[in-house]
C-alpha cells in the first residue's frame, strides 16, 4: 500500500467510526499532542480536549442520525514519515432536537508516522467568514 | 541546512517581501497549483486568483504600513520531499483610509520540494467562528 493509500484508509477509518458515533475509535487516529485549529474558537484548542473521547462522545451523542461525513477534493501528499492532506468536507446529519445539518467545511490535517503508525498531529477545520 | 531551516527561511521571506509591499517576491514561494482555503469565501480560492501577483499587489496597496506577520508558536514537519507547519500569525497594519488592523489568524501551510525547491501547494487560513 502507498503512503497516500495507508492515510487515506485511516481518514476513512475514522470517519466511518464517526458515523457509528464511536468516539473512541474516531480518535485513535489522533496523536495524543494534536494542535487542532477548529471551526469554533478558541484560536488553538487544547490537545487534552481535542483528543479527549468524552469530548468527542458528548458531540457525537448529539445526533440522532450521522453525522456523515463526505470528502471532496481530497488530496494526499505523503513522503517516508510525513504527510499531509486536504479536502472540502459536507457534514450531514440530524440533532437530537431535530435541527437538520448540512454544512461544508475546510478541512487539512497533518501527520507523522511514529512507530510504525501514521498519526493525525494536526488539523485545521474552518468555514469561510 | 535542515529541511524545517529551509522552510522557515522560505516563510521568513514571504512575510519579509508582504511587509516591503512586494506581492512577486512574495508570491515566489506559492505553487502554480496552490490549492487556498482562505479567510473570506469561497470555500477554495482559485489558484490563478490565489497566485496571481496583481491581486496581491492590490492587496499590499491598500496599507500604508506594514502589513507586518508575527508568527506564534511555528511548528514544522518535514521530511525529505513533503513538509506541513502550522502557526497563529498576528497581521497588522493601517490600511490607507485610515483603518488600523490587528488580528490573530491560524495558518497551516503544506509544501512539497519540487527540482530542489520547497514551494508552498496548500494554505489553509482562517478565524474562528
Amino acid at each position: 500500500m502507498s503512503h497516500a493509500d495507508e492515510i487515506k484508509a485511516i481518514i476513512e477509518r475514522r470517519i466511518e467510526a464517526l458515523r457509528r458515533r464511536d468516539a473512541a475509535a474516531a480518535n485513535a487516529a489522533l496523536d495524543k499532542e494534536l494542535v487542532a485549529f477548529e471551526v469554533a474558537g478558541p484560536l488553538r484548542l487544547p490537545a487534552e480536549q481535542a483528543t479527549d473521547a468524552a469530548t468527542t462522545q458528548a458531540w457525537l451523542d448529539s445526533f440522532d442520525e450521522g453525522p456523515t461525513v463526505t470528502m471532496e477534493e481530497l488530496t494526499i501528499c505523503a513522503d517516508a514519515e510525513v504527510a499531509f492532506c486536504h479536502s472540502l468536507n459536507r457534514i450531514q446529519g440530524r440533532r437530537v432536537d431535530g435541527q437538520s445539518v448540512d454544512v461544508m467545511m475546510r478541512s487539512t490535517l497533518g501527520l507523522r508516522k511514529r512507530e510504525g503508525e501514521w498519526k493525525i498531529v494536526h488539523g485545521h477545520t474552518s468555514v469561510p467568514r
